[in-house]
C-alpha cells in the first residue's frame, strides 16, 4: 500500500523551510504543497466537477457540520458517501464541524463529552462528541478526516487559552482511539490529521504540539490561526509550530489565506491549506489577477475590452474581457460567479503549481519577490 | 453568397407539414426546426458558452431592449458588438425590444413615430422608433434582426387589434426600409425578418401576413401569440399562419413553448422558435425530463440516487443524481441552478434533434406520439 505522504525535497534556500511532498490517497496523488478548494455543501460554489479536474484540483474541502445538517447523514449513507453523492473522483477532506458550531451556530455550550449546540438553519438542538464527528466523516467517506478541537476567539487570554488546549487535546486523543477502533467505510483508506491549538502563545503551541505527536495521526494541522490576529504574528506562530511539528508529516494551515500568506506560509513549512476567499470574494465580484485583485464592477472597467489576467490562463481569462465580466456582475447574472470563481481558483491552483516549480528549481525566494511586486503594485 | 435559408425536405405525413431547412448566417449553419435558447442580458443565465457550444447551439437570443438597458450602446459598440462582447462565435438573433417595452416598463405610449417608456431598471426616459431599433441591433450586430411591432394583450377587441397591426405594418415598413438604406456594422451580414400580428382574428393575421409578404423580408415571425390563450388556439391560429407564409423563407413563432407546443408547431410547419422557459423553469428547479418535468426540491427525490434522465443524455443526467441535485437546490447552490439549465437546454435542443432525425427518416407522426406517451405519463 501506498506511503500516505512522503518529503521529495527540502528547498536549501536561506531562510526557507519549503517543501516539496506528495500525499497519496486511495482516489489521486496530490503534490504539495497544496491549495484545497472548499466545497462546503458537496460543491465548490459556482464550479462544476469537471471544471475542477480541468483546473487540476486533486483535493477539495467539504464542511462536516453543514453537511450533517444538509443533506444529512442518513442521505450521505444511502448514497455510499460524499465521493459517489456530488461524484468526485479525487480526494476529499472533510473538518471536524467544531469550526461552524463555535462561530455559526447561535447558542454552544462546552461540556466534558463534547459540544452541545443549535443548528443556525431551524435551532433544532445536536451534540457533537469526539466520537460522533470521526463517525459522521467516517460516514462521509472523506480521505483526509479532522478531529474535534476548539477555536478560540482573537485575543484569549492565557489561562482560557491553556484550558482550552487541554480539553482539545482530550478530544482530539478520543477522536484518535475512535478512528483506530473502527473502519473505512466504503472501501478506501480514511486517514486522521491532529490540529494544534494554542492561539498566540508559543508556550501552549508547543505544549499541544508536543502532546499530540506522542499519538500517531497521519497529519498535522495548525489550527485557531487567522482568526484576526496581524499577519505577520499569524507567520511568526506559523514559523514557531513548523520547527517543532513532525518532518515526516504534511503540515495543514487551517482557513489560510490571500496569495501573499500561501507564499509566506510554504516559506515557513506549510504543505496544505484551504480558504473560502477566492470563491467567497469571486461571487462578490473581487477577482485575484497577476497584477492584484480587482473590483470587476468599478466603473473603470466599463470600456476595457481587454484581458484580465494575461498571465494566469484560465477559461475566464482566456476567453472574457474585463467590460463583459462587469456587465455581468453590474446585471446580477449568475454567469458573473461562475466565471469569477473558476477565475479566482484556477489563480490560486496555478499559483501553487508555480510556487512547486520554483521550489524544485531552487528559484522560490526570486518566485516570491517577484510575484509579490506585480501583486502589490497594480 | 451562400442563401440564407434553403428547405431541404417536406414531410409527406398525412397531417404533417414539418419541414428541414437550413440557415446559414456569416457565423454558422443552422438545422432547422431550431429552438434558440435566450441570453438576454449576453449570457443564456447559468451556462457558459463553451456549454452551449458542447450541446450544439447554432444560434442563440440576445434581447435588445436589455441589452440597450445594459450594458448599453456605447460599451455594445466599443466592443465591437454583442458576438466579441460576448465571445459568442455561432449566431445571435435580437428581438426589436418592443415586446419588452409593453411587458416591462411601468410607463409606456404608442405615437406614430414610435413608443416612448420609462426605464424599468430607473425610470428613466426612452424612446424606440422603427429606425432606432434597427440601429441599435445594428450596433449589437445581431446575424437575425427584428422589426418593432406592437404585441398585443391577450385578450383584445377586433377593432382594437385592426388598429394595431396597422400601426405595426407601417413600422415594419420603416424597418424594412431603415434596414435597406443602412449597412451591416462589422463585417457580417445581418438580416431582418418581419413579424406577423393579428391576436387570433384570422383574418387580421391573413391582411397582416399579406402586406408584409409585399417587401423581402429575410425570413417571417409569428408574433404575439402563447399571451394567454388556449394551447388548441395557438395551434390553430398557427397553423392558419403557416398555411399563408411564404415557404421559402423561415418561418419562427416567437416566445414558444413548451416541448409539447414545439411538437405540435413543428408539425403546423413552424421552422425557429425561442422561450426562456428552460432556462427559467431550471433555476426554481423544475427540470424536463423524458418522463416528464420534474420538480426536483419535491421530498419524493431525498433518497433517490438513480439518474434524472436515461435518455436524455447530458452532463447533468450522466454525472448527477435527483438526490444530489435536490440537496443543491434545499441548500441554494449555484450549481444546482448550473446544471438544471445545462439539461433543459439540452433537453430541449436534442428534442429539436430528435425532431429532425425523426422528420428526415419519415417518422415524425410515430415520434410525437411515442414522446407525447412518455412525457405525459409521469
Amino acid at each position: 500500500m501506498d506511503k500516505f505522504f512522503n518529503v521529495l525535497y527540502k528547498s536549501e534556500e536561506k531562510g526557507c523551510k519549503a517543501r516539496l511532498g506528495i500525499i497519496k490517497t486511495d482516489h489521486s496523488e496530490i503534490e504539495t504543497p497544496v491549495f484545497m478548494p472548499v466545497g462546503t455543501l458537496g460543491t465548490v460554489k459556482a464550479i462544476e466537477q469537471r471544471e475542477l479536474y480541468e483546473m487540476d484540483a486533486g483535493i477539495i474541502l467539504g464542511n462536516t457540520y453543514h453537511l450533517y445538517m444538509r443533506p444529512g447523514m442518513e442521505i450521505m449513507q444511502s448514497a455510499g458517501g460524499l465521493h459517489k453523492f456530488m461524484n468526485w473522483k479525487n480526494s476529499l477532506l472533510t473538518d471536524s464541524g467544531g469550526f461552524q458550531v463555535f462561530s455559526l451556530s447561535k447558542m454552544n455550550k462546552i461540556k466534558e463529552d463534547g459540544v452541545e449546540f443549535s443548528s443556525h438553519l431551524d435551532g433544532s438542538k445536536h451534540m457533537f462528541t469526539p466520537e460522533s464527528v470521526i463517525e459522521t466523516q467516517r460516514i462521509i467517506g472523506s480521505d483526509i478526516m479532522m478531529p474535534l478541537d476548539e477555536c478560540m476567539p482573537y485575543p484569549v487570554d492565557l489561562s482560557r487559552a491553556e484550558k482550552s488546549i487541554a480539553q482539545t487535546f482530550k478530544w482530539e486523543k478520543r477522536c484518535f482511539e475512535y478512528y483506530k477502533n473502527s473502519s473505512d467505510r466504503y472501501g478506501h483508506r480514511q486517514f486522521l490529521f491532529s490540529i494544534n491549538q494554542g492561539s498566540t502563545y508559543k508556550e501552549l503551541r508547543k505544549r499541544s504540539i508536543e502532546e499530540l505527536a506522542a499519538l500517531d495521526f497521519d497529519g498535522n494541522a495548525i489550527g485557531g490561526l487567522a482568526v484576526g490576529e496581524e499577519n505577520e504574528l499569524m507567520y511568526e506562530v506559523t514559523d514557531y509550530c513548523t520547527d517543532i511539528m513532525s518532518e515526516e508529516k504534511p503540515r495543514y494551515l487551517m482557513g489560510v489565506g490571500t496569495p501573499v500568506d500561501l507564499l509566506e506560509s510554504v516559506e515557513r513549512g506549510v504543505d496544505m491549506f484551504d480558504c473560502v476567499m477566492p470563491t467567497r470574494n469571486a461571487r462578490h465580484g473581487r477577482i485575484f489577477t497577476t497584477n492584484g485583485e480587482v473590483n470587476i464592477k468599478g466603473a473603470k472597467y466599463k470600456n476595457n475590452h481587454g484581458c484580465i489576467d494575461e498571465e494566469c490562463k484560465t477559461y475566464t481569462s482566456e476567453n472574457f474581457s474585463f467590460a463583459y465580466l462587469r456587465h455581468l456582475f453590474i446585471a446580477g447574472e449568475i454567469l458573473g460567479s461562475q466565471l469569477a470563481s473558476i477565475h479566482n481558483i484556477g489563480f490560486y491552483l496555478q499559483l501553487m503549481k508555480n510556487i512547486r516549480t520554483a521550489i524544485k528549481e531552487k528559484r522560490f525566494t526570486e518566485f516570491k519577490k517577484e510575484f509579490l511586486s506585480k501583486y502589490n503594485n497594480k
